[in-house]
């Protein structure tokens, strides 16, 4: 991309597809205010040649860009990085294309999370069709992958439950604190983790006052979580993951179960973890006595963590906390755009929590 | 229709078309454990052949009965009373077909609400197609037209918002006690008042934690309560209506001003409202110092209403409660099915609000 | 206590004392409107002398009597059955008098749920004062003590987290198709389960739009919940247990996770359940691919539940429904009521869920 | 206040009184990340040494700051800004002793919000105490008194329905569009303005899916907003104003409604406010067909809004929405403090509403 007259060089043009999905319009939100970044398309289907600011009018003043159409040419010829905020298997005719123009993607479909296209299949039941370019892909977890994604060409953004779960875990399975063979994960998602859609289920009247388990036993961010917690673990893992929907709009809490390797105090157990993310800004590693609640984080991009280590039945439960389209998708893209642009990694992101 | 063999014959058969839309459920809730009341057909063209437990689970075991297509002959040989919870205007093909038939129909469109189908038109922006049949119904609101709706043939059950802003003024209209060509008429609704819709709008992620106004200027629902007012005041009323939408999936509060005729005190009002309603068993007018909130009428079919009178504007506000689906739709539907078939008004509808 | 003149001598004079409580106030609810029930004190010590429905609107036309003080004489003398719905430790002073004048009692507390005082002692952290007493009492769980209800003089009402996870799971605890070592049990409460209380913790400001665990590792139900799988198992075990706080007024779900002990698939052990519940009209095993979700339940004293088999991890994921408020306390106390006075189990607890 | 060591000499030391109420806890969100200020003390009484993020662990990492004590010479030594978050009274004790030591106050109780101190008499019902220090103050509503805040010794920070519905008005009644003797104002606010009380009115389980009115009559901002509005028509004008409360922990609406004093289009009133406040940030008249929604203002300073005229009752209904924390109180207070300190009315300031 050549840089507008009058532009400074060193912004960085950022078009994101699939903006007035609910990532998307995460993902506007925190880069209309970015220090570094200059959107250059807003890529919507259904909206396009409107005002973004229509669509949302949150963002009047703010963003009062139009959305544009699907022009992959236009879009790589004004674009360093793309961000797709697509439904899985619909970026087959988005990111190849712009990957072969060179520009640097970052994908919020579970397409490249996997390192395995296997185990993609199973768990997506469908066929992966871009096995070739999933080689390139950088599973986009900062904490845990910060090397690779500053380099990376193309990213699978992490799913929410993923990098709720596999965050809380990663210390005590890198410690070898807990058996991993015992791994039981409960989680909890607000509903703009199933996105903006018309659908009855999702309506207020179903929803609200309600509470139930979904995706009981087949989840696919099962196998994502599987996937990491084996590869920390260096032995192949296989885990019962749970996910719940619960009134609010945004926020994510795992519960998370496992048997101790040791007879493990509490303290100790946190002390590991502290130790372990000593240098995360985003990880919030919560003193004895304090748990994680989701108020606490959303509208953040930080992940707050606690534990209580159990006696009576030798176990820890790990409990964490995310803001599911913060760190759990755009927030965690942004924090990926700056590691791989640069810049410091905490760049727009440093909001808290509203609380109230 | 005719009676089962083994069944009471007292017992009505009652058929309810839209069953599973909000209103149609509640009203299968209520009759389903009605003691003067056989549920005969179910019509829900979406759900066809489903048992209506398996659409809404919260019945199972109360109502397990299957869903019925719409066919109008078996419909009409099985009912006594057909109810009808349609969107206006599609009535059209139905209403007239089982009243020539015989059978007694309260609908739920704002189709036979209206005394002058000129007005309906105005209001609906639409033809009306059923003139001749209009002037058969009774609007259905009990405690204004009790003796007409006990051997009506087709009733129009009243809109929500007229229910509550209707009942609340009638007093004071009555007795004169205020200018009605001053009345300011402010209303919030739960989400159910919108009905089932797989519409982003009506989402949760779109509506928790939201307020907002809406048909400002120009809701339906204004022309039919300036119909009764006007009837009340025995002249032409004109009055502004504004509704508004809140994030709870039931009940109803209308705040209305209106200026005051005379140097009235709190406790004068409300005495000619507690006379005015002193044999109603659904309307509660409220103690000085006592105000309606939606939680204590939800779920039962209470009207509850309190006012305020105010020297400084010599005005007074006048603040009524309804369940919009109990008095405001359904419960008013099964209070005036019990005026029709001569049972006691309040059968099947005294559970109080669950409160919490 | 002798009838009043005029009254029908079948009709059991019941008082509850702690009756502006929630749990009061759902017991006052459903037995202002029961027609096997006189209501007789409601004894209330912050309210005395003040009507019922000042106090809860709601309740307006339905229970307007007036609070009582806490006389043990006249309660005692007035009332056939108290229910006693006040924190544990508070019912010593009480519930000894009552029973040494023979007047049945139901208490809400835990001080009589555990057979074995110590373990009541080591999860209550307080001295039992009331050891012999409690060999008197029958745990009031029907669908396990129905006999021993009938004639019980003391029963110790269930927690409402020990009732939804202990029925969830005795089927198939009873059917040895589960390892009870490995029982993992999360849960989410609503709001109401906290009970009546002036504590910013507990504000809507504090507790809307939020998540979290609490108790974690420590909660007192536990040892509730050991208590009856070890009965049931014949065997002591151990389990972990996690309580949450959802943004719901009522409402409970439990998601309960286990080994299972042979390659049990889905509809094997649904199978287990349901002949297992066959007669149980408050418990409703649902179909494989139903799920229970608090809106079915929520007003309704029926417990919902299903089940998924994970080939994967060999085991299970039991998912359970209750109302908190209902089968959670309120509404199992009437049931057991029912039981003790001779009525049918059902009386007065037909009323299904709103959904909406 | 002497700059400290290393500090650069143009940030401003800003203390909040009542730093843990809502109130401060917003102001301190706000604060720990604006660029220009250096917080400087976060007076609690009821936390004092505890670090303000284990009250508010939303700010963990943010603001880490100790709880101080009220020691108002210190304070003063080390502040150039006050800003204090008390209930109306209680500044007594504060205020006049900062004043005197030439620190500069921001008030957020009523104290300092009327002219008259006769007329906050009336509405407050209470004894003034300040009426001398009361002609220093400036009422803290940059829109209408930008120059003489810059210049500001003492602001009387102004209230949230104030806010929301003085400046709703104020195009209208300055170009004498409306009548102004026919306004009237109903609104709803989120609980949030009820403050951090531990109050049962104010529990999740009494306020979740309920709505009320509350203070009809009688509500104390409605001296503030006449006030503003007769300072603005040039003329002594009485109004309605009815508060409600609906479940939403931050956001307000205003519904106005006022005779048109001619023959207005909805579109020429637009025009009138959109030149009106064409060059305010804050304020975003919406185009003809839009409305305000709390959703689109929640977390930002921004006040929306749009208005209908209604030619059936030659009215015009007005709409504004606001976030009651922020332009209703925190957000209005650092947007004086940046004009009382000479920077850019809008820094700290920017971020939009979440919209989800």
């Amino acid at each position: 991309m050549l840089p507008q007259e009058g532009e400074l060089t060193h912004m960085k043009a950022v078009s994101i597809i699939g903006a007035t999905g609910y990532v998307g319009l995460e993902l506007t939100r925190l880069l209309a205010q970015h220090p570094g970044v200059q959107l250059s398309h807003l890529v919507s289907q259904s909206y396009t040649g409107k005002k973004f600011s229509d669509v949302y009018p949150s963002l009047r003043g703010i963003c009062d860009k139009e959305c544009s159409e699907m022009n992959l040419d236009k879009i790589a010829d004004e674009s360093d990085i793309v961000i797709t905020a697509l439904p899985h298997g619909i970026s087959k005719d988005v990111i190849p294309v712009l990957f072969d123009k060179g520009i640097r993607v970052i994908d919020h479909s579970g397409d490249f999370r996997f390192r395995d296209t296997a185990n993609y299949e199973f768990w997506y039941q469908t066929h992966h069709g871009m096995p070739a370019l999933n080689q390139h892909a950088v599973y986009g977890l900062p904490e845990m992958y910060r090397t690779e994604l500053c380099g990376a060409r193309l990213v699978g953004n992490p799913g929410c439950y993923p990098t709720c779960s596999v965050l809380a875990l990663a210390p005590l399975v890198h410690a070898k604190a807990i058996d991993c063979h015992s791994i039981i994960i409960n989680a909890s998602s607000g509903y703009t983790g199933a996105g903006r859609k018309a659908d009855t289920a999702y309506s207020f009247c179903e929803s609200d006052s309600n509470y139930k388990a979904y995706g009981v036993g087949f989840h696919r961010h099962t196998g994502e979580i599987e996937q990491e917690i084996s590869f920390l673990a260096g032995e192949g893992i296989t885990l019962s993951f749970t996910p719940h929907l619960m009134p609010v709009k945004r926020g994510m809490l795992a519960t998370i179960h496992a048997k101790l390797s040791g007879s493990y105090e509490t303290q100790e157990l946190l002390r590991i973890c502290q130790e372990y993310y000593k240098d995360e800004y985003f990880i919030r590693v919560l003193p004895e006595g304090c748990l994680p609640e989701i108020k606490n984080v959303t509208g953040s991009n930080f992940l707050d963590m606690g534990l209580i280590a159990d006696k009576r039945t030798q176990s820890v439960t790990v409990l964490s906390a995310i803001d599911n389209l913060m760190k759990g998708a755009a927030g965690q893209a942004v924090q990926v755009l700056n590691l791989m642009t640069g810049q410091d990694e905490k760049t727009g992101l440093t909001a808290p929590a509203l609380y109230l």
